[in-house]
């Protein structure tokens, strides 16, 4: 499923315009983002929630050329679907 | 940030109502839950992807009482952030 389709699903069940349902989509992901980027974690309930992980420098070693190589701090989204998102297949 | 701040921001930026964003929200949320609950990943371009993933039954081993159990098929959904979504740092 794609923005197109959600779009789509979300205008057939409110009878909000197109265009308003365009928009509010862009920007609540556009929202998500810049709190993640300020990396301060998002929560949705009956959703789930995005927090950004750190990792710390590590050194990393290719056993193949025997190199041993300083990997600097990285950063991740992690997600987690809340617990009473959906149905208990998924967890 | 929750689902209350995220609203307050879209309508400051798009100018669409309170109430008409609340209904895009939670039916977009929905629609995306409802995909994953059918197993079908969801792709937003500029944000990221969720994917259902699905661990095998496996035997756990509880090595402080010895007691070794079946655990059954499990499934989890995974976010994986667009690589364009977002500045370098998050990645």
């Amino acid at each position: 499923m794609n923005r197109q389709q959600i779009i789509k699903a979300v205008t057939e069940k409110t009878g909000i315009s197109r265009k308003d349902t365009a928009k509010v989509f862009s920007s609540i992901f556009e929202t998500i983002l810049k709190s993640l980027e300020k990396e301060e974690s998002v929560r949705l309930m009956n959703f789930g929630s995005f927090t950004v992980k750190t990792y710390k420098p590590r050194k990393g070693y290719n056993p193949a050329s025997k190199i041993v190589v300083q990997l600097p701090e990285r950063k991740a989204i992690r997600f987690k679907l809340a617990k009473r998102a959906t149905s208990k297949s998924l967890k």
